[in-house]
């Protein structure tokens, strides 16, 4: 079992590191079909002539799969990672065959006034593929336990 | 085909609506399983002992359903709906048997000054369960072609 982190382990400045996964096409066009099926997403034609330039994962599935690396990785918060919402942009497309990891920095801790067991972290989350590219930037929020008294 | 919309059509104060789904056990699993397996989201009785009190659906999966809501919906972009990133919170939790639907409000519109042939459009989409309460608030900034000379 990994160490459960409670808001008083998470420092501002402190790092987090995740695995690494390779997006294949078959996983970016099983998504896009699901969720976001436009045709740059989906059909090599027409994501030729589109933005893109060649097929692109959608946004939402980089979004998915980062958060799949970020369960699995360092940042394992007692209670599990919760998100309240934050800011995500996508500095650049991801493609099939990108390696992506996430980086999270804590930028903020704050106890809830109203709920002294618990507080809010601001974390920053960096999505980057295997040129150290970021794909994406999520500045999110987590509900995050304080530690319970010994 | 629905009309494609350009920057040109994309009035602020515009609003746009989608259909509607209704999110299954199953899929909310399907989705955590692959994406988010955290045990409030696959295990009802982990569930039952965390912040959501029952099953809840993963907010990527929110997010994921708002947009293939949004690309079947009236927004009918031309060349498609390319997000550039955004303001993402989740107000509440979203919980298998939910009905969502989105309603989208055009924000702001701003020609690019470098290519004057596309311009950002900033929108709100929110997500709204059955009752009518907000799941999903997203302030999205999007790539919108300005409508060809004829």
């Amino acid at each position: 079992m990994p160490t459960a982190l409670y808001l008083d382990d998470l420092a501002v400045g402190r790092k987090f590191a995740t695995g690494s996964v390779t997006l294949t096409l078959e996983g970016c066009k099983a998504f896009a079909a699901e969720f976001d099926p436009q045709p740059f997403h989906l059909d090599e034609a027409a994501a030729r002539d589109s933005f893109f330039g060649r097929i692109a994962a959608s946004g939402w599935y980089t979004a998915a799969v980062s958060m799949r690396l970020l369960v699995e990785g360092e940042l394992t918060i007692a209670g599990g990672l919760i998100g309240l919402g934050g800011q995500t942009t996508w500095p650049r497309p991801t493609y099939p065959g990108d390696t992506l990891r996430v980086e999270t920095e804590i930028l903020a801790v704050r106890t809830s006034e109203s709920k002294p067991d618990r507080g809010i972290v601001t974390a920053r989350n960096q999505t980057f593929n295997q040129h150290g590219e970021a794909v994406q930037i999520a500045v999110v929020k987590m509900l995050v336990p304080r530690r319970p008294p010994s």
